[in-house]
């Protein structure tokens, strides 16, 4: 099988997953004694946290999703395998793929997490989820679409729930998209649905705990707060929601709330992948680590990012949090031990050091903290662009991405409101 | 319903189709008497002419597609609705949509054509066509997708059929389509495919005339030859196919051609819309229309563009070229007839002006025929955008669009080969 690409005498890595961090290690292992094997389901690598502007229409898919063999173009000793990984085979050191077997010396596993339903299938079937730029892309051609039917909607219950977008989840994500689609409805309705009447549409962020952004300062969250209820946010908070039946979201207190479109950012658990110990999977499928990433009761297999669970950080006890700064530090350190091998020297344990958390709200608003700095606007919504280019992408790509954001975020009163499909 | 838009006094001319045609017309019934309602399938206009260049991943959906909403974003009176027409009833004088019914005082029917398979079922299930937007993206998809599963493959005749693609249809698109993969070949597979023989990969282009581009000068089809030629593309002349079997294309003197993937410009055939008098359907399901593009046997509904077929023109006895040019023309005949109705006036019978004829290949080459001029070239390439521009959209927006694509055209090498689907 060809998927097995030819030894070259180098010692081998297999990654699985091109997100940020499996990204960030093919990246940093250029120029080493290491074969790289980046094994994805997707040709492309998508930025996650610019995945809730492609879904309120703000940007185009291709803004955030450039594919693996033009990143790695002229690379030596790099190969991309577009597969779906289904299980390891930790005796005959290969994993096996829906394109055929590929051996690994070392098995980086950096498939990342996905959106947790928790079990309930009526909101697992219904709900629209936001992981992924083609999740995004149909949660932007359901609402556009749900526009376009309730313009037409005359039984006024109907179209109200056309109208109505429940967003469940009160962390950075759901702040986000909450803020993107309330700014929608101001700017974009009334230009582009004459007909219809923009008081009509509700948004609602649904959130379990006391206050959004659960993670973040308490004045972080009030700001948040302060800023989407300006925009017309709807927030609920402390509630849960337990099901979804008849076109309703049913939450805890009995209380239901009419909606055709429930966007599902509530939680997420890591990706499974077969022939992991059943012991070494952790709280929310997330595999277990030492402190050097090392899958625990497996050897030359390591696993970061979202799917990780580094054990044995006192500051840490839970785990890190599943954050983008967590998986770029990881993958550097991982890089830099598996060349520090190479070399016979040791191998550096990782210490996460947080370089601060930020979300935005809507599209002049965000909240940032680092250490005991606390601020917001604009610039923070560019520093933190900033720093996780800075962590991607050789220099003329990220130039290119930049001015392209840039651009688009500049233009979003110009931007393409398409119901776009593959036709099969 | 409120599909049905409600009346203001003003006469309502209802637009079926929302392509080069429908839009002009839509345009040139701005700031008159007249209530535009305006029904397409899908919520953007696209521009055919570049939908090669989307099926080669030259350029993005979003650069040729435009929401009918943005582009008549202010204008008073006019409606757009997203909708499926399914029939026209005559006696109420209204057309049944997917979303209700809506009554016309004036019907004009400009829902283009589709591609004709000639009612081979084989082939209208293997092959591909190139006819919207849609179905680029998914053409793109599958020839992204084939080199992914080549480059892995053992076997050599799997991984040749994988990499040959036979294109039927010796027209412009054809043409146009055949030259744009020979330079992906040239141009992206070694870079982006190393572990690919670009020499494997195979493009053919199958023509049941004896040269290529035949409504054209023989001189242009001699130089698209060539160019082709030069570019590696195998030309069958002189050829039909009737079979696609087992992976493979079957021509009519029992040769084979094993390809995975077979791009169908062959033919086109009208849209079909139930509740026309089949009296009054042509050759190809064209629509008759008597010169004033009024449908024969009806009161009321008009015909224009690739969907209709003008009978009474002495220089076109078998009816019109299906062009966008034609289109555009009968577009502002029938609004001047609309409007000069309005005023009492007497109707002008539409006679096509030709303004040339055009085909690219490759991309910096060209043929154009103007009366007698023939010439070809970057400038031919140019010249043929600006006039097509020139007939649609608004002043800014033509501007954005104009060098959108100039930036997206001078880098090619740059854009981006993404297998996008929006996940359902």
């Amino acid at each position: 099988m060809r998927a097995n690409i030819k030894r070259n005498g180098q010692r081998r890595v297999v990654i699985v997953g091109g997100g940020l961090g499996g990204l960030k290690l093919a990246s940093s292992l250029r120029d080493t004694d290491y074969q790289v094997v980046l094994v994805d389901k997707n040709n492309y690598n998508q930025f996650p946290p610019l995945i809730y502007q492609v879904a309120s229409a703000g940007l185009e898919p291709s803004n955030i999703a450039f594919p693996f063999r033009r990143l790695f173009q002229n690379r030596k000793n790099f190969f991309f395998r577009m597969a779906e990984v289904q299980r390891i085979d930790t005796e005959e050191k290969a994993i096996l793929t829906s394109i055929g077997t590929i051996h690994y010396d070392d098995l980086v596993l950096a498939a990342g997490a996905t959106t947790n339903f928790f079990g309930n299938k009526n909101i697992e079937a219904s709900a629209l989820s936001m992981k992924t730029v083609g999740e995004a892309m149909r949660l932007r051609n359901t609402i556009l679409q749900n526009l376009e039917r309730a313009e037409t909607e005359d039984d006024e219950v109907k179209r109200q729930r056309l109208l109505t977008i429940a967003i469940v989840g009160g962390g950075p994500s759901g702040v986000e998209i909450a803020g993107a689609l309330a700014e929608m409805r101001r700017t974009i309705i009334p230009r582009d649905y004459p007909d219809l009447n923009a008081s009509e549409m509700h948004i609602y962020l649904i959130n379990a705990g006391p206050r959004l952004l659960g993670a973040m300062d308490e004045k972080s969250s009030h700001k948040a707060e302060k800023a989407l209820k300006e925009l017309g946010v709807e927030i609920i908070a402390d509630c849960r929601v337990t099901d979804y039946q008849n076109h309703s979201l049913i939450l805890e207190d009995g209380d239901f709330i009419h909606a055709e479109t429930v966007i599902w950012v509530s939680g997420i658990k890591a990706n499974r992948i077969e022939g992991i110990p059943v012991e070494s999977i952790g709280h929310g499928g997330r595999i277990l680590t030492d402190s050097f990433n090392r899958v625990k009761g497996m050897t030359n297999v390591y696993a970061i990012g979202d799917q990780c669970l580094v054990e044995g950080d006192e500051a840490y006890p839970q785990g890190h949090p599943q954050l983008a700064q967590v998986a770029l530090q990881q993958a550097a350190n991982v890089a830099r031990n598996l060349i520090a091998a190479g070399r016979g020297r040791s191998a550096r344990p990782f210490v996460y050091r947080n370089p601060g958390t930020m979300a935005t709200i809507g599209r002049k608003k965000a909240v940032v903290e680092i250490g005991k700095l606390k601020f917001g606007g604009f610039f923070a919504w560019l520093l933190w662009l900033v720093v996780h280019l800075r962590s991607i992408l050789g220099v003329r790509n990220k130039t290119v991405v930049f001015l392209n954001w840039m651009w688009n975020y500049f233009n979003y009163k110009q931007s393409l409101r398409l119901i776009l499909k593959a036709e099969s």
